[in-house]
């Protein structure tokens, strides 16, 4: 049981961080508890923003001193509320925003080492100053910041050719519930000595400790980049061509993004500057990037190839393919767009789940048929990163209904389609965590031994359980 | 504290597998005490080979019970003697060698699905069967078994395009300590639910669970593959032209290896069939693997640039490109040849590290000085995967010394090496693990609270403390 701290123990917190550092007022605290989804309203006496690793130590080592519950948070784009203070507890926030310092870059031996509150596309920027490519990428990249990606192992675009963030991390730095500093900031591709520490933090949600800093992988730049849009009658001829692109682009594929006619809909509606990349309309898009390595040339084969292929075997309807950086942006936007542009047409229930890449079909044919024999009027936007099996199934509100009434039924909704999902053998969280909103879900889905290795691990790093309590695990 | 089975519980235990299946006199169960390097000799009363999962969690509830130790066992081709009974005690081996059946193989959602005991070269056959690329492979592919590979997240020659083991596996299934199964057999490639506990068992070394399968990556073909083979100068231009083939054939280069001039004269002294591949001598020379997934155009293409920027920059002195499967074959024949062919020689001291690949030219240069004031008339015979930062740093006696003399300084010579190891932020074992070679070494260099962090992991795993005792970590 973490206990609620005194005046005293909050002025004391206060005092490692300094003036201007300690935020206690509700108008000051307030951005630190809400999530993008407003789906839940945490509380807290107090947000501490600290300066250095140290400090950040000294708040450890005083919270496990006084039973205090410490929550971290990077950026606040989660979307399962793993960042969140708890609601009606005395959690102290931690906020590593001040940590975003890029301590070194070395282009030669493909590293960048960063503290934990760096923005990601500050890293981004770092790497592509020195000629190298840092390609962890996703739709909030402006506002997350790299210790909340390790921690919740972020997966985004570019994972089908460079995998997710935990494929991206080389080392760590980690202070651990009591305040100790585990410096396990190494720089090495191979190194077999012991267990695997970096990749149990990595995933954790800050529920086994702080990660305060990283060693992170660079890449050179790819010579040849392009993007093709394809208009496709079904999710089965997207998987054919996916099928295909892989076997002929190998890791030069870096991204195969499935959408729905829907989901165009919705963002050249919404979405300023959307536009619709052809005159005709299909039930499918896929957006096809491809990297190559050798060549522009040999992208532009490839992905001329892929088109002409898909086209003959009657996979693809219609295709365009970007003639320029702005034409390939433009493409990426509209794919980033899908899940802003459900906003206006009122509630959305989402899901992020996964399942083998070959069973995408049928899982969506039984999702779809589960949740429109569940709300007949719904109006499915599925979309996502087809090539990682990884689909956004969300369901926007009839049209007209009552938007409260809607969103209540979330968990019915998540319960129909998860089901769906582990008949798949598939994930319940595929890139976005466990946190507090699939906390009792995960429990009720995986083996007694599999949570009770979980709980074990939990206990052998944080005894005192102060560490993001409730989050992932239900604390006992 | 393990006990020493009686022979009532041995009669038990071997009820458990069947008639032929338990092994007790010392003849049969010789070839299960010794590893490759003779440097560990175990005792053991019994050696168990379970015929089924069900076999292996029956035995381990079995050992939990009776506190047995329980030392599992792959192909025995380990190098720092992880999977060999304990000297003097009284540990039961537990052969995996039964279980080697591949379970599933999907081509379409590029997975394979195999025991723990499948060996590894058998899981390549039956990848290449459905046109498909298993890229783990290594010098002992023939006789190591998976579960062995997963349980020291196995490297090999491939890691720089597809990265270790851990990298090639997407779930596992283990049986725990205590006999109870954990089913981890997922196929997905995204999945954050919870801690990650794949990625715990692999490299453990079967000291928290025995990997019974494993669910592993497959991969499209290259559509091109060359090999070629340099001669350079020294280790500077080595890493200079590692650096030019990287950044010009990104994910393409699949491996870049480093071997000195002795290590041809060993292998073509020692080896059969091994000849050198110039009329020229060398310093030293660099095999260069590139597979290309888009044409063998691509791949002939890289090459050539490769070697023509290399030789217009004097950074290579000559090279030859394989003009045949045979050829290319005969190139790695001799890479691998490189530590069989030290054995003639007399005593060899050897050293498996890694450093930041961009340290390895001032590494090597500050080693050799050590070695060589040490020992004046040693060979040092440093080769390996010069990409990965991984060194196979081995040291042949003086011609003429005394074999059991010289073999007499390894401890003494390890800590020169693995002091210069560490002064560049290297790993004392890049790839084969710890074991018991390299625990107390461990448990010196790294600082306090990781080793209890990896004490607190393995109680949580293995309170009895049965599994695998003394490897890794010392048993408290």
């Amino acid at each position: 049981m973490t206990a609620i701290p005194s005046p005293e123990l909050i002025a004391s917190f206060a005092d490692i961080v300094g003036p201007g550092h300690a935020l206690t007022a509700p108008a000051e605290t307030a951005p630190y508890l809400v999530e993008s989804r407003g789906l839940y309203h945490g509380t807290t006496p107090l947000v501490l923003k600290p300066g250095s690793v140290d400090e950040v130590s000294r708040i450890l080592q005083l919270a496990s001193r006084t039973q205090t519950a410490i929550v971290p948070q990077g950026g606040n784009t989660g979307h399962v509320a793993g960042q969140i203070p708890r609601e009606g507890k005395a959690d102290v926030a931690l906020s590593l925003e001040r940590l975003n310092r890029i301590r070194d870059i070395d282009p030669v031996g493909n590293v960048i080492v960063a503290d934990a509150g760096c923005i990601l596309a500050d890293i981004q920027k770092a790497a592509d100053d020195v000629d190298r490519l840092f390609p962890l990428s996703l739709g909030s990249e402006g506002s997350a910041r790299i210790g909340g990606n390790l921690s919740t192992n972020a997966g985004g675009t570019a994972v089908l050719a460079y995998g997710n963030t935990r494929q991206l991390c080389l080392g760590l730095e980690v202070v651990l519930p009591t305040g100790e500093v585990w410096d396990g900031l190494r720089r090495l591709k191979k190194d077999n000595t012991g267990y695997d520490l970096r990749d149990l933090f990595i995933g954790a949600e800050g529920t086994l400790g702080v990660i305060t800093g990283a060693v992170l992988k660079l890449f050179p730049k790819p010579r040849g980049h392009q993007v093709a849009f394809a208009g496709l009658a079904s999710v089965d001829a997207a998987l054919s061509l996916f099928d295909r692109a892989s076997s002929l682009c190998g890791p030069a594929l870096t991204g195969f993004e499935l959408m729905p006619r829907l989901g165009i809909e919705f963002t050249t509606r919404h979405i300023p500057g959307v536009r619709d990349p052809m005159e005709t309309s299909h039930p499918w898009y896929a957006l096809i990037d491809i990297s190559s390595s050798d060549s522009a040339e040999s992208a532009e084969r490839m992905v001329q190839g892929l088109l002409e292929a898909g086209i003959d075997d009657g996979l693809v309807e219609n295709a365009v393919i970007a003639q320029s950086e702005a034409q390939r942006k433009a493409l990426w936007h509209l794919r980033e767009s899908m899940s802003p542009a459900q906003k206006p047409e009122g509630g959305s229930i989402k899901h992020d789940v996964s399942v083998p890449v070959s069973s995408i079909p049928a899982f969506m044919a039984d999702a779809d048929a589960a949740v429109m024999t569940a709300i007949p009027d719904a109006r499915i936007c599925a979309f996502g990163h087809m090539g990682d099996g990884n689909i956004h199934y969300n369901i926007s509100q009839p049209i007209g209904a009552d938007s409260q009434a809607f969103l209540a039924r979330w968990r019915e909704v998540n319960a129909i389609v998860h089901a769906i999902v582990l008949k798949y053998n598939g994930s319940i969280s595929a890139e976005h965590g466990i946190g507090q909103l699939k906390r009792d879900e995960l429990a009720a889905i995986r083996s007694p031994i599999e949570i009770e290795l979980m709980r074990r691990i939990k206990h052998a790093f944080d005894p005192a359980g102060i560490m993001n309590p409730d989050k992932v695990l239900r604390q006992d």
